[in-house]
């Protein structure tokens, strides 16, 4: 087991290699040449647009913990990043957050439109289903668990996860008053849940038992917690050349922040606790999840 | 069997039967009062405007026709509808068709605004995913067919299907020149995919034998084109109070429009004989398929 420096350093290769497999897998999903290529390449822009692959590394590092099958799990892994950028684009675009620049360059609906933005969402959002059916046809015998990790994924994408959070974050904006609760909630939807069905995704089609299930959610919640505080953080104290895009952008828009409600150290202080917390959440379990020990070390410790 | 003016008013009870069950599920899946009773009135809102529910009951009529269960197929015939809505939300946003009235209502957008129609819509296609695969967990044993079922909507839906046929009617908005084919490709995928798929879903949850399934995909196929049409035909001759929207949008576009291209006569003697051709395909099938008998009628003789 090993949560140190050393095991931030060695995240970097394990995570290479998850981005990889999804992006070997995502390509070919993906032809380049079809019957209409600038919606492909619109659809490629921003898929391809240089992603840390952070979900699909959950997912792939909770299944190998369990000692489940890397293969089985990797349609997962990439739904994960599909669904995510879909919900970067539109994100992005003029009616919900307006961002012109995202990963270093123009947002979708700047390089092509946003009527074509909002379709390669709509499209990136499909794909994900659509890729898990196929890819698990093709290859999964536990049918069953597909469908159980199927309903995770809409679940923590849609109107109770991923979308109420987006939701909630626009109503949010311009608001006088916030509590760190209805934050809290804000971001537990909005990336949060997302984060914890990428674990709770690798777990089940890892055949984890219940109780292993259990302390990954944990580990996962928290892990999704300690991420959006430390984005947060990367808006104030961030370098735009790093992160790929303007900083300050939340307070430009008044949204609530961790930092702009407990302040900065605090804030900071609670993402290395939270990030300690998901840590011992894996007690139980051996070398086999240090991989997810190095990633919850790196959601506080990184640049971008 | 039964094809001609009886079966035609037959319909009716039987598109409201299957509006009524898919209603009721739907209606319990979206709670009224929640968390955010806001979000969730502004997704209702789009979904219970008073459609048609042409794709659930096919899809519910296809499975009756081979001999399934209809409380197999219901989370299919839901989703269909999920997936056809949020189609509409979006495509009537300003950056697509920009379209401010549907089925006699006010758009998503113009009630609720840009960034929240948006999100309705994402919420509807996610919840398509996330409704199968919980309910089918709940009560279907043929996982490996659910996930069949499943690729099947999302092939239809996706940058493949619905999506793609979205991004190339727009694309051909004001272009000088049309041909026949290239109008029928945009119509199969922007319309056509999903029709067809209804009725290839119903067809494998109601485990159809592979002939039967060839035949009931070209039904579905020329009912599909034959619906299109006849859409294209009631922007130019249908009753705006009946249909529910503005007419001479197409024209006010420059869309290209059957009728625009081979004359509103032969439009609809196309939309007929495709019909007739629909009808045709289920000639191996008994009265058990005279549902979908009626509807393909009803496709080419209805006023909205």
């Amino acid at each position: 087991m090993n949560t140190g420096l050393a095991g931030h350093v060695a995240l970097h290769p394990y995570l290479k290699q998850g981005q990889i497999d999804v992006d070997q897998m995502l390509d070919a999903y993906l032809p380049k040449e079809d019957k209409e290529p600038l919606f492909y390449e619109a659809i490629r822009y921003s898929l391809f647009a240089g992603g840390k692959r952070l979900r699909p590394s959950l997912c792939l590092a909770t299944t190998e913990a369990v000692g489940g099958k890397r293969d089985a799990v990797l349609p997962f892994a990439c739904a994960l990043e599909l669904v995510h950028t879909y919900s970067l684009v539109h994100d992005d675009l003029p009616a919900m957050d307006n961002d012109a620049l995202r990963r270093g360059k123009p947002t979708s609906h700047k390089v092509y439109g946003e009527g074509t933005a909002i379709l390669v969402g709509d499209a990136l959002l499909t794909a994900a289903f659509t890729l898990i059916a196929q890819k698990s046809l093709q290859t999964a015998s536990n049918h069953k668990a597909v469908l159980e990790a199927i309903f995770e994924l809409g679940s923590a994408a849609g109107l109770d996860g991923m979308v109420w959070g987006q939701f909630m974050d626009m109503q949010s904006e311009g608001k006088k008053t916030m509590n760190e609760q209805g934050l809290e909630s804000i971001h537990k939807h909005k990336t949060g849940a997302l984060i914890r069905a990428s674990v709770r995704i690798g777990g089940i089609i890892g055949q984890a038992t219940p109780t292993q299930l259990t302390n990954l959610t944990a580990y996962g919640e928290q892990v999704g917690l300690a991420f959006q505080i430390v984005d947060d953080i990367l808006d104030i104290m961030g370098d735009e050349k790093e992160l790929g895009k303007k900083i300050a952008q939340d307070q430009l828009k008044e949204k609530w922040t961790y930092p702009r409600l407990v302040g900065l150290k605090k804030a900071q202080e609670d993402a290395n606790r939270l990030s300690a917390l998901a840590i011992n959440a894996l007690d139980s379990f051996g070398v086999s999840a240090d991989p997810l020990r190095w990633i919850a070390a790196y959601a506080v410790n990184r640049k971008n």
